[in-house]
């Protein structure tokens, strides 16, 4: 029975699971949870996943969510998944869940709700709000300047020093790449002053051609829709697009 | 040479990684890390863990922090620790894997969010903070109505529908202890409605016995001098006390 991958590629946690079935030739069906449509609080959808999150995985009888859990899961069950994605090796491993631990609180946290209090509350009928925003801004620098200073110290490109990517690379990346919604301005001043952050990016990008920029595409397309509708005004159908994307998705 | 936990007992990760090595024979010398005097942000241990958290540890060469990451290298490091805590089985341990991400998003910020903004926000300086608290607290509900009717369905005692306690267990348990912090009222309103969960924290302390009640005095502790102090009005002392307690745990 095929691998069964529950994803809305506007979510990021689900662009990661997607990209590593792909760079590591996973067989799997993708089944589409459209967050714009509210499909993952159907009662069908729940049956998968009862947080009524996106990503999650049936594979067999087995189900699971939390993209981390999932993407361990995969390196774990599936033969044929390089070992430098989550490495056998104990002390490896440990670090790479410090960075999957750590991402939880800074990373995500200030991402998600910059992005949220700083440009796209209004168009979840909330008023925008500069104090959570300027929070959320302080904790998204921070955790910059973290990954500049110290998750990519070392002599290799990717997190932890290494050669190659592992799963804390493709988690913290889709999660940077999320960024892309801000205005360029805005995007230049968090990323400008982080070069090392940039050079990761660009060189896990390439590691993971052509998954990652194909999966890449649905950001920038979501970005065209919901600029074209916020110059027109807020409306149902944005609210409708935006709502659960960015609410729902771990 | 000897495992080095640094820790703070009034940091709920804290308590679980102390708990974890007592419970397993593991054995270890602890370095306390006064987050009351600022000691977690010194240069001596911004060399143990440079995001100047507590939990962390020391063994040998290897140093790592995030309390999830800890106790996973504890369980597959340290032999004699039973398989119940971290199972070998990959869809076992993959569930392990879920809860704990779960909780980053859920249990952890909402109780975090909720205390502060409840309750601790002025012996930190600041205003309460009635709508972040309304929101926290919805989040905090919605966690243990998860916890009651997803993590703990299934014949077994504790999450996962298992009989015998794992790491996720005693990691979520003492993120519930630091609802001690609250007044009673608000506590059994809380928990009221959720008798499973009740009855899992009190299966816990058991299994988890003496360890689980002995680490977690500090916390009764730290609420007394706490109650004492704000029926004196905020002084410097409290501040001191509480500000990077409530701040600096992972």
């Amino acid at each position: 029975m095929t691998l069964k991958v529950y994803i809305d590629p506007i979510s990021e946690p689900s662009r990661a699971v997607i990209i590593f079935c792909k760079i590591n030739d996973i067989d799997f069906e993708e089944v589409r949870v459209e967050l714009s449509k509210r499909e993952n609080v159907s009662p069908e959808y729940k049956e998968i996943n009862p947080m009524r999150q996106v990503p999650a995985i049936v594979d067999g009888r087995f189900k699971l969510f939390e993209s981390h859990a999932i993407l361990i899961y995969l390196a774990s069950a599936f033969p044929g998944v390089s070992n430098h994605w989550y490495p056998a090796d104990v002390f490896k491993r440990a670090k790479i869940h410090s960075v999957l631990d750590w991402h939880h609180s800074f990373l995500r946290r200030g991402t998600a709700g910059y992005i949220m209090n700083s440009t796209l509350a209004p168009v979840v009928g909330r008023p925008l709000n500069p104090q959570a925003a300027a929070e959320a801004r302080k904790l998204l620098s921070y955790s910059l300047s973290k990954i500049e200073s110290f998750w990519l110290k070392g002599s290799g490109k990717f997190l932890l020093g290494s050669n190659q990517p592992s799963i804390a690379d493709l988690s913290l990346a889709c999660q940077i790449m999320q960024l892309e919604v801000l205005d360029e301005k805005d995007l230049n001043g968090l990323l400008g002053p982080h070069k090392k952050v940039q050079q990761w990016i660009e060189d896990t990008k390439y590691a993971l051609r052509p998954h990652f920029d194909e999966a890449h595409k649905a950001v920038f397309t979501f970005l065209e829709r919901w600029k074209k509708q916020s110059s027109r005004g807020v409306n149902n159908e944005t609210e409708s697009l935006s709502k659960p994307a960015l609410r729902a998705n771990m």
